[in-house]
């Protein structure tokens, strides 16, 4: 093992998200794991996930941020949203670097944190001061980070899938439709009646329509980018599957456009991404292709009659949708090959 | 049993829309299935379908137009397309009612019907004169129909969701946007690479984007409905169950509207259908409320600041978007009560 | 609607079983649902079940049990296991005749029902009355049944598979091994962790390996029709599917046979017999043959070299093996058609 | 790139197995792939693949035996059942080292092979020299193997699941079943009616009872491991998933024995293994633990008063039971580390 490898810490190892963390950081060649805890369960890691029996002798501990603070460099936390404001400001306090996988530090204005996800924010000030995760919209802001905010997974997709057409023909645009659907696992591992398995298995339906809190995010980041106001209507589903996000993404426009020139915008905003990848003009992607990858890939169609470009995004939203981007981010932050542990 | 009782037949009893039919036939109190039949396979029903063992002793024959003739008052043809124009005019010549599964007789103009299903139409005759089968829409027509041409399951879930604003604030609409998802048994029972069992599961994807033949199916009964021209984009999904088809409609207004409004309108609309439910006002229907029914279920959102109207529309594809919605046409056709053998 | 129907009532409408009951029910042309009632939840059938809508205005009450006698003529108990023996002696005193779908008078030892199931038995006197409900053994106590107890799902299935070698070759059999795989909805509505989607979806495991509480309901009546106390081995699997239980039981012999000759002993046992059907030699049955169907189906394969009898046997847990068994029960106990409402 | 590292190639590569050994083999550190090939797919790997994009841009040529013996240290066969043999010969007497995944050298007798293959077996003489590549029974022949024969994906975890009691209890054991139960991607890439999504999604059956392939495959090398003849009765299943192998063996001892004696029997057998997981006393092992991964898990149940030892054993049937158990096996006989690429 070499001896300048970084410390890395995970609080929040008994999610699907903390477990997905887990697995790519015991992989990864440039990084210990030596700090891993969660609220609620603790013991041998091997015994919360049996599927680690073999792979790792780490135990989990009750969450103690002092030893957090002794034990690592940079701490990825995936405890649920509000729990991440209690422990965030302490760490960063003490100097160490933290990778925020919660939504509590993606919406810039406090305010609007307190309307989606009807909590008071505590931590007005590092809120300010967190990067957004996107790599390939902030890589320059990411690389030196402290406090580093992870997309949501159904932003991740939904900018992705946007932002080529949104940063170049930002004018032309009247309209954005988001219809995403998302495996279970985007719930994470709450139980919960509506997620038992007969009722979502060979079932489909949409939920919290126009009403999720992944809209402001997917709506601040795009105007950001974009330079101008622009508004998403999104609708998310549940897929009676286990993991991956696939987002159909309707972008109207007033003008005229070809589906060439719409995927040749694509192809070159993305031509040096290592996790985007633009398919053949009128190929559509699927979960398959993506699911326990890093990838996001994106298929563009247009109804030329209709000026409206039809995008479809997808990723695996437990990776390039939240540990995985983590990791790249992580990567980002400390001068490693960005794709290092990836691929 | 009855003397005076309708004598049926089906035509294509070997895919999964002939044997719906068949199931609800075989407890229809008004019918007897006299003749069964079907291109590749042959003998006792029960063997083709081992589900329906000591259900029947009826034997599955070799297609015999003049046995149909003989035997039957009405011809149920769940034969693939292009087929169904080759057996329609003689069965109707020979003075008896049809009611057509296929596309054939779907698509007023024999040009728009070459260029979406790649076939030469043999048959302009009868496609003028052919009635399209949606209860909601046609329902008068339906009552004197020979030849009945049913529905295609998505246009079925398509205009139910769309007629109530499309034809009462038809010069308000600016677009109109589908998002369709649809359960495996769609495709028929095919045997096809891309519908093994390891390529759908786990898996979902966009095809034949804003390209798939049901479009112009769309458009056409809708405009007329409408009394103008309405262009709808349509992007179908697959989903990997066997039943269901949930559609998520974007009706774009130039106009502003409410959420009670629009709930308000799809209410009246249907107040006196017994196959379409109208969900709460933000309630959303759920694939698994209508798989196993003839019912059309429908939710209703706005996105008031972005005058968009949101319609989700769910049925099951084999039977409110296939047989079931066939055999309401034929209680219409012959004046049994409307829901009878289907609730 | 007729004036002599049969007036039903249903206690514990709120879990799938109950559902499927009133499902039933509802169609059946020779009773009429009078009573509605579950313990934590209220209001509207349709409500409840929203896939109810449109087909019924019932309302489900709170329970009560002097209602239920004065508004039946016979009650279903979908309740959970030991909440059933408070509400039935009260119903039997009444003169009330009892379909009780729980585990609590289907073991005729009170000291067996407490090791297995965990509870104090208050009813040992009922016990000794009720009369286990299945058809195909039991007919002719059925009719005069005032208690009738309804068979588990598993031991359904297990009983159908054994008994016509059970009951004839009893002397030649030297060990029965019953690997058992059930589908979700066995386990009832329950929210519990290891019944969340991403637990059991694309998953499979054994569970209280020997240790299942309804081995020694199987033992029981198994050992009761032979003559002769058999022991079985009982390993039950978690499916990750909707609906259905396989059992492939492997009945070890001393003595030789012959595929044909246990292939006609099974044909001739159920010549008669509506709703269980064998199949032919070497004909597997699948779940999808009687899934949302009343029937059993059985498979006979023999390892003639080993002795061994190898048959699998098929129904549908919620139908066969709870509420479709309980209208056949019924039907038998009113002197109707067996098949009557089910077919 | 490190100059030493061993040449492998693949042919067949369009089928889900060899896709997975080019996917294991892509991130092991010690070798490079240098000759990729198929019978009918040609062009870039990730176009045959789309999930590999942006990961390789090898080309797969069609199958050209000079060119692999020219460019290759090690071979991986991922072909048919019978094409396997034709190829082999040519490798092995131009000196090279040839992993086989298909079934063609497993059978020791070429009359065994023709009577479960339904084949000609034309190359005798290296069925005898082949090394079955079972690491757990055969690590040391394996070391020296020119042709290794990769074993069966049921036998593996039959094998793995048995030999503990078979080589130390052998005169005790007076039967074997092995329920075996096994995701789709068992069946391989191949179009087949029984195998669309419709037809196995919410089913389950058993198939090729007590006559499936696999079957002299166990008995033989468990009988030459115990140093006697063993029969096995083996009922495969066709689970609805994608991967995973789950098997419930029930052996059937003449002695008494207790649930710890043959827990420890077990725990010391595998002490040393890097990927036989030995699950506590009564801990079931669950498919999810081991797909994507190359353990094999097992629990230990004993039914005490019936003598009778209830062994569950998983793997993924893609990765222990065929390509993952293929690179351990290369791991072997290069002399790596036998984790390498694999953890």
């Amino acid at each position: 093992m070499k001896t300048n490898m970084i410390r890395t810490g995970i609080i929040g190892i008994s999610g699907y998200t903390g477990l997905a963390v887990f697995e790519i950081l015991l992989k990864h060649p440039q990084v210990r794991l030596t700090y891993i805890s969660a609220h609620t369960t603790q013991g041998p890691v091997d015994e919360i996930w049996p599927q680690l029996a073999g792979r790792t002798e780490l135990i989990c501990e009750k969450i103690n941020i002092q030893k957090a603070i002794d034990q690592c460099d940079v701490i990825f936390l995936a405890v649920p949203h509000s729990s991440s404001m209690d422990i965030t400001p302490k760490l960063l306090k003490a100097g160490k670097r933290v990778i925020d996988l919660s939504g509590d530090y993606r919406l810039k204005e406090a305010s609007i944190y307190e309307k989606w996800y009807a909590h008071k924010h505590t931590d007005a000030q590092n809120l300010k001061a967190a990067v957004y995760g996107l790599p390939e919209l902030y890589r320059e802001k990411i690389k030196k980070a402290q406090l580093l905010s992870n997309p949501g997974c159904y932003p991740t997709a939904a900018l992705l899938g946007i932002l080529p057409i949104g940063t170049s023909m930002t004018n032309d645009i009247t309209s954005i439709i988001i219809d995403a659907k998302s495996g279970v696992s985007g719930a994470g591992k709450k139980v919960a009646a509506n997620l038992m398995f007969c009722e979502v298995n060979e079932n489909f339906k949409a939920y919290k329509v126009c009403n999720h809190q992944h809209s402001p995010e997917i709506e601040g980041y795009l105007s950001n980018a974009a330079g101008k106001n622009l508004n998403v209507t999104f609708v998310p589903h549940l897929l009676p599957i286990n993991k991956g996000i696939l987002e159909t993404i309707y972008i109207q426009l007033n003008t005229k456009t070809t589906a060439e020139k719409a995927h040749t915008l694509y192809t070159k905003f993305y031509k040096n991404e290592p996790f985007v990848r633009v398919r053949k003009l009128d190929v559509q992607p699927e979960l398959k292709d993506v699911v326990d990858t890093n990838f996001c890939d994106i298929g563009i169609a247009v109804n030329e009659t209709g000026n409206l470009i039809v995008v479809t995004s997808v990723i695996d939203n437990l990776i390039k949708g939240a540990a995985g981007q983590s990791v790249q981010n992580m990567n980002i932050m400390h001068g490693f090959a960005e794709t290092e542990g990836l691929l």
